[in-house]
């Protein structure tokens, strides 16, 4: 398998995707739901964040999640406990969600009765950031125990974000990180990126991040308007 | 582009380095040096392992290292400090080592010069199950942030692993993580796979994994002479 090869196979695949996630966020613009993608390591703590942000957000919107995983249904599981409506998309053996998962996960789904659909990726500092899911903002994660060196050893699916957010900050103390480096190398490979620090533990940081959501919709809106 | 093509790709692609991977084994069993490959997430604590591991050996082996990373020379500037060969690998997007990226990093080095090599793979838990890189022994990491259900949620690359670590030990109890059911979900999708749990940063648990490989080396050469 000579390398051209490789690069024009995946070029392709690319395309495709990226064909497709133009159409999904062109009807998730029509039917007034803001979708927010969440992408990281596994164990940095997407579904956990997910979790408190349904539930939180939930008295006042119409939320609803996706989630991959490569294999169990354990998350949606968990993640339906807050009530709000949950698919799980299993990929096997694919790193990544692409843009045809999530709109076959939607094809049974009213999209114009909801104000928020969350998309949990496949944990994974690699993969989803080359594969456009029609999200209109693409949340990226890191945990304090991971250390502050990820953004600069992971730059494209830093690159491709739209919030960076620091989580864990309940074991921040107990990891020895350097909040202010790893905010640096952040901004490094992604200059003027909002950056948020929280933990879902104690829910330090939770109302920011909610305001910003909130306001990042309504904003749109005004727009749309 | 369709499935089938895709598929089809990807198995040429894996048989190809099939065949490599294993003209590398042959390669290391004759020159008697044992390799011992790392995989895991990102911030699982890789390098930080491999450090104290290629420093403790140091005195009686004659240890090197390979080092994978999409981007920046960072870790092995690190693990150069232990005073061995390293030399890193860049792999710009790609998401995990291949047997051809180790047979060129390895072109100019002596291998019958060494008792071990360390690889340590890009941070994934995904892609670097698939690929054989020739090793003896794959080591499977997973650190006590990241929480019981990675094994059952990431099986392939902690079904494709020979020893399974848990990492920051130290930062059990402030992460809360039930390390029995952790030590469960790994049985689980590779029953008898043998756990040890360790910290880089209190030195718990490293005479016993020390001990491990060398005895494995022991076994080795026993076998081969």
């Amino acid at each position: 398998m000579s390398e051209p090869r490789i690069v024009e196979v995946r070029r392709k695949i690319l395309k495709e995707n990226d064909r497709l996630a133009r159409s999904l966020r062109e009807r998730f613009r029509q039917a007034g739901v803001v979708v927010i993608s969440l992408v990281s390591s596994p164990g940095a703590g997407k579904t956990t964040l997910l979790e408190r942000l349904l539930s939180e957000l939930r008295s006042d919107y119409r939320v609803a999640a996706l989630v991959g995983d490569l294999a169990t249904e354990n998350d949606a599981a968990r993640l339906a406990r807050s009530g709000a409506p949950v698919k799980q998309i299993t990929t096997g053996t694919v790193c990544h969600l692409d843009a045809s998962m999530v709109e076959r996960a939607l094809a049974d789904w009213s999209l114009d009765t909801l104000d928020f659909l969350f998309i949990e990726n496949v944990g994974n500092l690699v993969c989803p950031s080359s594969f456009d899911l029609g999200e209109d903002l693409r949340l990226v994660l890191v945990s304090t125990p991971e250390g502050e060196d990820k953004p600069l050893k992971y730059p494209t699916i830093f690159n491709t974000a739209d919030l960076a957010i620091i989580t864990k900050l309940d074991l921040a103390a107990a990891t020895r990180v350097d909040l202010r480096v790893l905010g640096e190398n952040i901004a490094a490979v992604r200059p003027g990126i909002r950056i948020l620090q929280l933990s879902s533990e104690t829910g330090e940081g939770m109302t920011e991040l909610k305001e910003t959501l909130v306001s990042w919709r309504e904003n749109r809106a005004a727009h749309a308007a």
